[in-house]
């Protein structure tokens, strides 16, 4: 039905910590570098310009086509993109409208916050929603109205559970190179990344560091 | 192709304005005294509440089946809520995109604002837009970052032009009650408002009094 999904390391794009490299200059450098999905976000983009900006993403992974390209909230700029995906947050359009739009073959991403709103993710049709993300594990400049900390251990419980009911679970916030282990521990399917590769001077680097570090935490969670 | 879409006295909503009424309320009441087309448009709205409040305002026009009810710019929200149509702006995705997205069957509208980017809209593939909105007729408070004024000359001179490329051709922007006459002598086939109606005690009897300051015009138009 859904293409493969890999969210190992997973970034979300923000095209004002990528300058004054394009995004998809960013993007060109860490999927080469071990970056296994790309979240095409800007909340400050008009959806002319996110649809450009999108096609660019696109181009820039052309040659792995195991990289997944999503849209954040925009389903109208993921169908016209031919997108592999969306991701959308609680506020924004109600998944089943979401799923009736883009179809059975595209990929579609819940932000989650709480066990209560798991457990609505879960209690939907199968095939509506593919993946949650487990926001914020920690505080984040990059998105300073998102709600309080799960703190990486109710990270931990809400990753069991929604692996436990069939959806692909990746951690999301405040997640830093010093902190991949520790996320990537919580036993998540992958981890997502904005400023800790977007306005590095090195992107691809920080994607090698950040895939070692998940190494490292998956070890750590199968040796607890 | 598509629905008959009859622009004589087109609504644009403004859910603030409209407090403490609902946007439904009002439109209920002004569907009834002469609105012909409604446009949902709340800039603020989320897609979540924007597919809420059209389909709020589709109930409210049930049993006037002439009267199109159009989403702006919001194009994944009017084919979920299966609206007549969109409308939208420079900014927005690009129209051949919108078309593309919205199949044949549905009204597609287009804000110019200058001379070029009626031609723009002009050269267009046939069936790509089917309406013009002339913007801004007057400043108007409603939406300050609209560019300068066209004055009723222009929109005259530019309302003949996409009437001749068969484009339907409104014109919006600091429509009042005092101005609905002048506005419409300019030829358009309809007039937009939003602040002459949303905010009004008795919305219905504003809707007839436009509806008559219509007539007016045109009468004064074909008399020169």
């Amino acid at each position: 039905m859904r293409p493969p999904f890999d969210p190992t390391l997973y970034l979300v794009t923000d095209t004002g910590l990528c300058r004054p490299r394009s995004v998809a200059d960013v993007v060109r450098a860490v999927v080469a570098a071990g970056v296994t999905a790309v979240q095409v976000r800007d909340k400050h983009a008009s959806r002319r310009e996110l649809l450009a900006l999108t096609r660019t993403v696109q181009a820039a992974v052309v040659d792995h086509p195991g990289v997944a390209v999503v849209v954040n909230d925009a389903v109208d700029v993921a169908v016209l993109a031919d997108a592999d995906g969306v991701h959308v947050g609680q506020d924004d359009l109600p998944v089943e409208e979401v799923r009736a739009l883009i179809g059975a073959d595209r990929h579609l991403g819940l932000s989650v916050s709480s066990a209560a709103e798991l457990d609505a993710a879960l209690a939907l049709p199968p095939g509506t929603v593919d993946l949650v993300g487990l926001s914020p594990v920690w505080e984040t400049p990059v998105k300073p109205d998102a709600g309080p900390a799960l703190g990486p251990a109710r990270a931990a419980t809400l990753a069991t559970a929604a692996r436990a009911g069939g959806l692909i679970a990746v951690a999301i916030g405040g997640i830093t190179l010093d902190r991949a282990a520790e996320a990537a521990a919580t036993g998540v399917d992958g981890i997502c990344v904005v400023a800790a590769v977007c306005p590095e001077a090195d992107p691809a680097g920080a994607a090698r560091r950040l895939r070692e570090e998940i190494v490292r935490g998956r070890l750590a969670q199968v040796a607890r």
